[in-house]
């Protein structure tokens, strides 16, 4: 594999070197797993944070942003089932105490150790079930990713995990992780868990700057910022086992691992996107001929967001309209009259007007009929351009979220 | 009837004086009506509108943004069926012949008569149709307001019409209205089109000031500026024929004036609300304790607009954290720790947390399981206060539009 070449790998949170996981059944859920833990073996680890912009923010997130300031950490502990959010101080007790148990067994020191909590909000944790099983969790610790995945999902209905590699300075590094989403992404508040590992050797600083620009290019292309869930967090930990060279700043090394970065996350938001509640398509939108890339990003959202462009692709219906009526609304600048929409590779409409007659809406169609969705629009102004992702509305969607979320 | 006390009476856009309208089956749509018509008899009437601020905006409504600047107008031509929007030139055309038959068949000047149109995006307009319904429509012209509300509906399930007399110096002054809306409203693009009437005498300028503080307060609370369709048009006309004072300016008769308008759009946005595809209840969020009147309805909308909300409350499901969610990614200023939220009577969560056991939140379920439900928000920060309308989200809702629309 050549320097710098990114290639992806089987595996997730484990697959970089020196890292452990496991995930257990401690009864805060009926039964499913809900409780998971990842662990740096070695001696030290930087830790970056990137953490949800909501200002009702979760007990787990007010504490894992106090301690990410000292760009240290060894492990994360998180559970399902429950948000420990709106739970006032109990709850900013509970999520200490989860961090505190979880270092005593694994014989750490308490501001290491980081937690991530998800599922109804406003119900206090049981701590019972927890202390049951936090030395449970540290007990079964191993090289298999799989458990821990599983125990963070909530309505997700598949494990996600990605790992790739790319030489650094003559030596293979790793970056793996895993996430869990659900919920209908944007515009909702779902909230998405990702703890990404690392055996690359980065300072906190440099590390932070790269989690911050790999964020921005894929959950903050599934979602906008300031709207987000009580619990939203991306920990990054990277803990130098591969024994590169460290990245120490600006260059070809950082390059090739920011690339790596990006490539897990892109891949883990895409994942997300792909299972929202009900889902069954991952829509990918790109605006080009914007103003700027900021008014590409509010035509993609504003697409990406609208209930009525995501019901029409759910049952196939080409309404190109509804595409560039959302464009219209989101405040970006868009020139009616010469704007395209693409669907698939079918121009379905241009200069604001339909671009063809029923064969091409029938095209068009079968485009949609699948489970991967393109949409392009012009909006006939500029260069800015920008891509999101999203998925359909279904019924399925109502029916989860008319009822009990674990 | 005291001098300015408004009154409810029954009736719509035909009870004020000198007004008469139709609605015909033209066409355009397999068996419904689809094509309505509204006209003050007299010689003269004001005429004030606010449309959409979709930056693509539907032929008929560029017609009409023309036409308001000389504050004149005698009738209305709407139909429903098709926007005649991302039409192009053709549908610039195809609406101003809409104008000029109705007009000459009325034996008007052309730039008398306003366009209002509903239904798909980026379909030509099915003039033959339009051509045979004009002649028809203007035959049929009456005292009855119900056709004419009925022929503007698209996947509405019931007519909305509202009437309110008021007494303006010594004389019974109409203001009346018809509607349609559907769609889940905001977030969605569903078109609202309202036609309002009265036998006041209002010059243009102050018809539209007092237009405009009515749609603030009614229309633009049920969707949020800028977040609009590509048709969305309120017209009202101002015949004079009651015989009542002209209201020049500010003062009791204005006041008086504003009051029964502000009554009748309400009404009208409400039923709008209640009406919305899919829906089974009218929801009424007010915010209260915000920094400022901005903040609150930002905080209201944002609350409104939640997807994970409004399929809770279709459910009856106590989910406050939703709730309090929703307000913290808003972008208004919110204490989480000194928040408050109640659901119509029962005050679920003081200080950020719940605020009782299972019996609270059961009771708090009770009134969720009505028709009518009241949701009461309280950010701890100060005095703004705003309130605003919508409907929950149901299964039928994705239905309908991963469906024909029409």
């Amino acid at each position: 594999m050549g320097e710098g070449v990114t290639r992806l790998v089987q595996g997730g949170v484990t697959s970089a070197q020196g890292f452990v996981a496991s995930g257990v059944h401690c009864g805060i859920k009926p039964q499913k797993k809900d409780l998971a833990l990842v662990v740096s073996r070695g001696p030290a680890a930087a830790v970056a944070g990137v953490f949800t912009t909501n200002k009702v923010k979760a007990a787990p997130v007010l504490i894992d942003m106090e301690r990410i300031r000292s760009g240290q950490g060894r492990a994360v502990v998180l559970n399902s089932g429950n948000a420990n959010a709106c739970t006032g101080d109990p709850g900013l007790r509970d999520a200490r105490e989860m961090a505190r148990l979880t270092a005593e067994h694994l014989q750490l020191s308490e501001d290491l150790v980081y937690v991530c909590s998800t599922g109804p909000i406003g119900v206090p944790l049981p701590m019972d079930a927890i202390r049951r099983g936090i030395p449970e969790a540290v007990r079964v610790l191993g090289p298999d990713g799989a458990p821990a995945a599983e125990a963070i999902l909530t309505t997700d209905t598949v494990q996600k995990a990605v790992a790739v590699q790319v030489t650094i300075g003559g030596q293979i590094v790793t970056v793996g992780g895993m996430s869990k989403g659900a919920g209908m992404i944007h515009p909702l508040m779902a909230t998405t868990l990702t703890v990404l590992t690392t055996d690359a050797t980065v300072p906190p600083a440099v590390l932070q700057a790269a989690l911050r620009r790999a964020a921005d290019q894929s959950f903050n292309r599934i979602t906008v910022d300031g709207d987000r869930s009580t619990n939203d967090t991306i920990l990054l930990f990277a803990n130098g086992e591969a024994g590169a060279p460290e990245i120490a700043g600006p260059g070809e090394a950082l390059d090739a691992f920011q690339a790596a970065l990006n490539s897990v996350t892109v891949n883990l938001a895409k994942a997300v996107a792909r299972d929202g509640e009900g889902a069954t398509k991952l829509i990918e939108i790109t605006v080009g001929g914007a103003q700027s890339d900021e008014d590409a990003q509010r035509a993609a959202f504003a697409v990406a967001n609208s209930p009525l462009v995501k019901t029409a692709i759910h049952g196939a219906g080409v309404y190109w309209g509804r595409i560039l009526a959302a464009v219209g609304y989101s405040g970006a600048e868009v020139q009616p009259d010469r704007a395209m929409v693409r669907i698939g590779p079918v121009v379905v409409a241009e200069r604001g007007i339909q671009a063809g007659g029923p064969e091409l809406i029938e095209q068009a169609g079968e485009h949609l009929a699948g489970q991967d969705v393109q949409v392009m629009v012009d909006l006939g102004v500029g260069r800015g351009e920008a891509t999101v992702w999203t998925c359909d509305l279904s019924e399925e969607y109502v029916k989860e979220n008319a009822g009990d979320l674990s």
